[in-house]
């Protein structure tokens, strides 16, 4: 299948941590890369930092900056390119509306986690990615926050049904947005 | 499918570097987490980390021992039940040897990597998951040197074919992992 444009966006806000506290996480240099070569190697043209705390705005700014106008972009070309989907923003909402801007108001978030049920399958989301413009959305910490679960935003099935399921974000990332997308489907990038 | 027990090493000696050098890349303490807990997930038996380096070596070393015996084990059990898997080791054939000291003689290492063609397919390498213990292969900082390919160590298809193909060592692994076990296969314990 073709799929429309399709975006990622990593939450640091509302996302519980380990006590099931509602906190914000920490922006690590990791993910930042982690998920923006994950997102160009799958052809995803957004890749949404969300983050309300502007000193991790400020630290992300610093990052993207290194590798894209400073010594990392000699250094490292790829690592810039990979960057330029990148944005940061204040909330999810903020996303999603940047989103919509960009994709038209029928686009919508298809969250994941690992603990959920009655989410759909990966055909399901498939379908669905074939006919909206999608933006999958990953939680930091211990996952995301339950504000964020909503009836107009699909929930992705848990990566593993098994005993222990304690995948690192980066890790789930991976397996969800190739599950979906693999290398049967395409994913369309956005006209210009 | 049902496959022999199989596990993965990560090896940072020897591997490239941007330049095509042959070199050690440093031992990372989110390398080690988040592999550990990818292989728990999948119901791997052994997580063999790769460094001839005595102090990269005594730096694995601590790491684990602050998650399974120190402050870590008890703020976070399940990162210290993840590092059950995990084994120090000075070379590939060290962890090889190791390998099938605990499978069989006729267990084998199956390489990844970005770049190299005529691999095997995941149809491939699960017939053989589920006839011999495997011991995937995966190499840090820019992939593995060309000294580990040799004509016994099958080698499996790179995870894209697009034009941008650098995806960290981290993701790359889930991905491979999940491709070749993913919910429809699964992978039996070591005996006792």
């Amino acid at each position: 299948m073709i799929f429309k444009p399709m975006a990622i966006a990593l939450v640091h806000h509302p996302v519980l941590d380990r006590r099931g506290d509602v906190v914000t996480s920490a922006v690590t240099n990791l993910d930042i890369h982690d998920l923006a070569r994950l997102a160009t190697t799958y052809n995803l043209s957004r890749y949404y930092l969300v983050t309300p705390a502007v000193e991790q705005q400020t630290l992300a700014s610093r990052i993207i900056e290194h590798w894209q106008q400073g010594a990392g972009a000699s250094y490292n070309p790829d690592r810039c390119h990979a960057l330029d989907c990148l944005q940061v923003v204040n909330s999810l909402d903020e996303a999603l509306a940047d989103w919509r801007c960009l994709t038209g108001p029928e686009s919508l978030a298809v969250l994941t986690g690992a603990r959920h049920e009655n989410g759909i399958d990966y055909p399901q989301a498939g379908t669905l990615a074939a006919e909206r413009s999608i933006m999958l959305v990953f939680g930091t910490g211990h996952g995301l926050a339950p504000e964020v679960y909503a009836p107009d935003r699909p929930c992705l099935d848990p990566v593993r049904a098994g005993q222990y399921n304690h995948l690192s974000v980066r890790t789930a990332a991976a397996i969800i947005i190739d599950r979906l997308i693999g290398e049967c489907h395409s994913v369309l990038p956005l006209s210009s």
